[in-house]
């Protein structure tokens, strides 16, 4: 491979390979491959298609009427106890759901509403009362509800929202009060019309002191869909897309609830007033609530990913179809221009480790929510994982989304050939269910903490090799996210023996090298705020943010490619390993690629192999190119998936016609003459 | 200044400069302020501004009447002679038209269909007797038309279109014709619904000789709407954004058309059927005729620049308002995070660059169009500007929009708060009057015809000379755009006087290198095609065609960046010129740091000041900080411009409210205590 950027690409070597398109399919879709087909058949039912263009009033009632349809399928419950109706199948319940993102995002988020969070708060943070009492109405929409934790004022900091519930120990009741139009609830989905309920967190307050926020069950409408005496509210109106779901504010008067409207899992209150929780530390507890509702981020990082595929489906199902400027050999197919290859190819490989990635994390929350490895390490783990992965794959999806639409011209814009719809609708996904830059922030704290772990305890002489030694990566990567010390370990002489220095090992000793040194530099200059006051300590963070948010999505590159080297392992066709072999090295090294002058500045590339990176890019795109149909056929998606029509087969057809055309015109000898060549002056 | 790198960030050194808004608003309005005025105090009124949510139908009805709205205020023929009711005012048109992208995007994009499209072909490619009958019409309304250029088949390929005027000299008309599916006109505005005529773009047929594409005057529909005999069409549906606008496909059966329906400024057909041309070369022919067309991509690119300032005077705005997570001090104003800064900042400097850049674009316009310098060779320097501008601006208002939407988390989410609208309606502008990356395919065609004319009859030894020396630069931009030797040529002795080496000189000489380098590079792997074969050689170019864009955009950048710093020179305020000069550096290094592999790995910079690169970003963005209001309130937008409520006082007085509950609170001593930290264990 040394050759590669002074030969020229040889084009015989495209035809060795091919993927088995059923194997790669089997491997996309993961352990839960088999909800993920039954809901995708399902969703062939043209009753779950989004229509284009409907108007928002009309869509939000038939989005509504799709999750009926749900319930009439049998697959609003299935992450349920076996006892409300379930199969208490956590995993499989998120992977069915996601599909639903190719039917119409307002479905899927507006499920996730009902089931990811309003049903699940009931069952997550409630006890035996309330999953007796609310679970089986809330999983068959006889109660409908929405998840009132976000206000106006508070998004992210979520510690910090003013609604209130006062125990009145009297009556035994929680009075629930919004205090000032910043604490009105706001963004809820089910709230502007169809919630009849809503899980409402506010700071409880019992005896005078504030025990931090807690989750409430409040009705808000009558049978009749009026609100009840004290609740208000308001339409959020139009959005930027997902204009199936009504969204909405809510806001209370002194409402007042029985005190069983707690879901005390967590924090409860006796009728004296008295309370009490299971988890002593108040910032504990608050986040362990808070985590007992991760699935929404776990839920998006999927649907994020097989919505980009869509798009990419579309994209480059036409870019092998679609002809532009004849270069004297007929019309050039867009996918054989260089450049429409490294606008598409990259964005496929992107999708795929995130495939891969996702499947990883779906397995972890399975684990930990079905039990089987329930341990308050482990949930911290997800969360991280969940965090990272969501921001990355929400993000990509948008970048993804657009430039398949770019690469379908006009075309691409008609509503029709979907992709416009989709981007604008998993717009919301890279700030809901957490913002992104906070999540990445999230994680870049927990690297910190896990960089500073290794420190403690040690003493001066274990420090220093700590410090000097490579094997610090199998420490600082924390538990349950996947260790680097074994990779790093034998690349001192893996890397003499590779000589173009591009290959796996190396791909993955540069991404984990950069993310651990990024978190050392910014903990080093983190350091001196700890003898500082708040504000200055605050400024000192502020001015490092930018840079552990960077480390942070590094860590999460650093994830994905691993999950797609792993997938990769576990291949066993020749052809299929080849050409995915090739796709993980064109995700690699388009980190690599993108991040290249930190790999010179830090010393880790020299310039020549640094310049060598971009070329390798380029022969993988051309390598790439031939087989560009293979890897989105492996996705899997049915006609019914695909909708658009530029993707099924319409642009062929009119390139056939035309073509037929010409040839009979030249056939008939009346095709007009090319204009005389003009005189030379 | 060489300290920046070491010296921790002087908080002190904020307050220093401030700019004086209303100078910097004279620049940024540019040479045709006053009609920018007068067009922003006409949209001021409530009928001109879209309805967030309006259905498709009722939008197209609203923005076709906003289309007499302009008439009724005399803006919609400024471009005409005076003979026809116009003022002869080339660049103050586009200024004006521009400015109603605050109002709707819709409303911009359909006033360009008939003004700056039907009409304009009218005007530009017809002649006497086309305007006497038509231009009043068209410019008052009584005329609305469709721009019939595109097909499904065919949209950056212009050439190779495959609809057919033939003329019949027996009759002495031209007959129209759709040969195949792929022929239909696509994407047209005002061909849906409310178009009466169209100039339909057709291969020019006579004596079985093929002309080339000539543009002919169609009517399409009679007075009652209805399709005339022969034509047909459909409507392309509701779209991603500007769904204000009727766009549909034509299609047409045998349409016969009299003999002087030929728009006939650039070629003729006689009764007899004989051809002539005032433009010998068929290629030139085309060009010519197309690039009168020019406009559109001019007004896009200012469009985009005041599109993208919207979006970023409502996010700023908003940041400095908006606050989350209390850091001890109380809870900190988001654009006092390092991350939100380097969000936004960077976006800020580059609206601005085009801003300064796009109004040297609309003189270079102006003067062709008003004839003040109307050569072939200004003709083809202002198309390849106007190209390379449109491709960067239009893509920066996608970018910059979604961070704003973004940065406002899920406010900005809210129709109410216009930035989703304005992405979704800007989306189409990347691709639309020529794709972008096809625009800036051409631009670096041009480059690289530049560069290689300057190898044209020179001796060996001056060849050597060339290539050798710095000065080719001064050469290789050819006419009609800046002209790099200047600077270049000087900066050996300036570099070592400045030691941080990265001030403007410097910015200028990397920016200017880089672009010279990499045609150069282009130009060099091309060379070998010379000898090939079509199919081959279309390969080679294919495999470069990704740098060559590359080397288009570095050279678009280095304009906006001239611009930019062309700009400052202009301004006296010393407090001004500082705030600016600090906003061109956050600019000139942002375009470098973007680049940055490939300064360090051509040489061009040091790894020790690419490093220097960052830090200096993160120090200009806390520096602006202070300063961020500021240079968003020189936009000079008033509150029926911005309209977002989130940047009209809402969140502020939310803020204000809360505090002052808080305060009361705890001033009466009712406040609930927090809660005691638990017991150690």
């Amino acid at each position: 491979m040394a050759d590669t950027v002074v030969r020229p690409i040889d084009h015989t070597e495209h035809s060795d390979a091919r993927i088995d398109v059923s194997v790669v399919n089997d491997a996309l879709l993961g352990t839960w491959a088999d909800i993920r087909r039954e809901a995708r058949e399902m969703i062939k039912d043209p009753a779950f298609w989004r229509i284009e263009g409907q108007p928002m009033t009309e869509h939000r009632e038939r989005t509504l009427a799709q999750l009926d349809l749900l319930v009439q399928h049998g697959a609003s419950m299935r992450a349920y106890p076996k006892e409300y109706g379930g199969i208490a199948n956590q995993g499989g319940n998120l992977a069915g759901f996601q599909e639903l993102v190719l039917a119409d995002p307002s479905l899927q988020i507006k499920s996730g509403v009902q089931w990811g969070l309003f049903a699940s708060a009931i069952l997550q943070l409630g006890t035996k009362t309330h999953h007796d009492r609310w679970l089986r109405d809330a999983g068959e929409m006889r109660l409908p509800g929405a998840f009132a934790m976000t206000e106006t004022g508070h998004g992210s900091d979520v510690q910090a929202i003013g609604t209130t519930a006062t125990y009145d120990p009297q009556t035994e009741e929680f009075v629930i009060h919004t205090p000032f139009r910043g604490a009105w609830k706001d963004y809820l989905g089910n709230a502007a019309l169809h919630g009849r309920a809503a899980t409402v967190f506010a700071q409880l307050i019992t005896g005078g002191v504030n025990y931090g926020v807690h989750c409430f069950f409040v009705p808000i409408r009558d049978e009749n869909g009026e609100f009840l005496p004290g609740v208000g509210g308001e339409d959020d109106g139009p959005k930027g897309g997902l204009n199936g779901i009504d969204n909405g504010r809510l806001h209370f008067d002194n409402v007042r609830i029985p005190r069983d409207h707690l879901l005390n899992r967590y924090g409860d209150v006796a009728p004296d007033g008295t309370y009490s929780s299971p988890i002593a530390s108040p910032g504990r507890r608050f986040f362990t609530m808070l985590g007992a509702l991760v699935q929404g981020r776990v839920s998006l990082d999927g649907a994020a990913t097989w919505g980009s595929a869509l798009g990419l489906y579309i994209a480059i199902t036409y870019g092998n179809q679609r002809r532009q400027f004849d270069n004297g050999a007929g019309e050039t197919v867009l996918l054989d221009y260089g450049r429409h290859q490294r606008r598409l190819l990259p964005l496929l490989a992107t999708t795929y480790a995130q495939a891969f990635a996702h499947d990883e994390l779906l397995q972890k929350f399975d684990s930990v929510f079905s039990g089987a490895n329930d341990t308050e390490e482990s949930r911290q783990d997800l969360e991280t994982l969940a965090a990272g992965l969501k921001a990355l794959s929400t993000w990509h999806a948008l970048d993804s989304l657009q430039e398949c639409r770019e690469a379908c011209g006009g075309s691409g814009f008609l509503a029709e050939n979907r992709i416009v719809g989709l981007r604008s609708d998993l717009d919301v996904y890279v700030t809901f269910e957490g913002d992104n830059n906070v999540l990445l922030q999230l994680v870049g704290k927990r690297l910190l903490g896990d960089y500073a772990k290794q420190f403690k305890g040690k003493q001066p002489a274990e420090l220093a090799a700590l410090v000097a030694g490579q094997t610090a990566g199998r420490l600082f990567h924390g538990a349950g996210l996947r260790r680097l010390g074994q990779a790093v370990a034998d690349l001192g002489s893996t890397a003499r023996s590779v000589e173009l220095g591009l290959r796996g090992k190396d791909q993955h000793q540069l991404l984990a090298d950069r993310v651990q040194a990024m978190v050392a530099d910014v903990a080093g200059r983190l350091r001196a705020g700890a003898k500082m006051g708040p504000a200055e300590a605050s400024d000192l963070f502020n001015e490092n943010q930018n840079d552990l948010i960077e480390a942070a999505r590094a860590h999460a590159e650093l994830l994905q490619w691993e999950a797609f080297t792993d997938a990769l392992e576990r291949i066993e066709d020749a052809g299929t390993k080849q050409v995915l072999t090739w796709l993980r090295d064109l995700f690699g090294l388009g980190l690599i690629e993108k991040h290249l002058a930190w790999h010179i500045i830090n010393g880790r590339l020299s310039t020549q192999r640094a310049a060598a990176v971009t070329r390798y890019i380029d022969r993988l795109c051309a390598r790439r190119r031939p087989h560009a149909p293979d890897p989105v056929d492996a996705f899997g998606y049915e006609p019914e998936h695909v909708r658009a029509p530029i993707a099924a087969g319409a642009e062929q057809a009119r390139q056939d016609e035309a073509a037929q055309y010409y040839a009979t015109l030249a056939a008939t000898g009346k095709a007009p003459k090319k204009e005389p060549k003009p005189p030379k002056r």
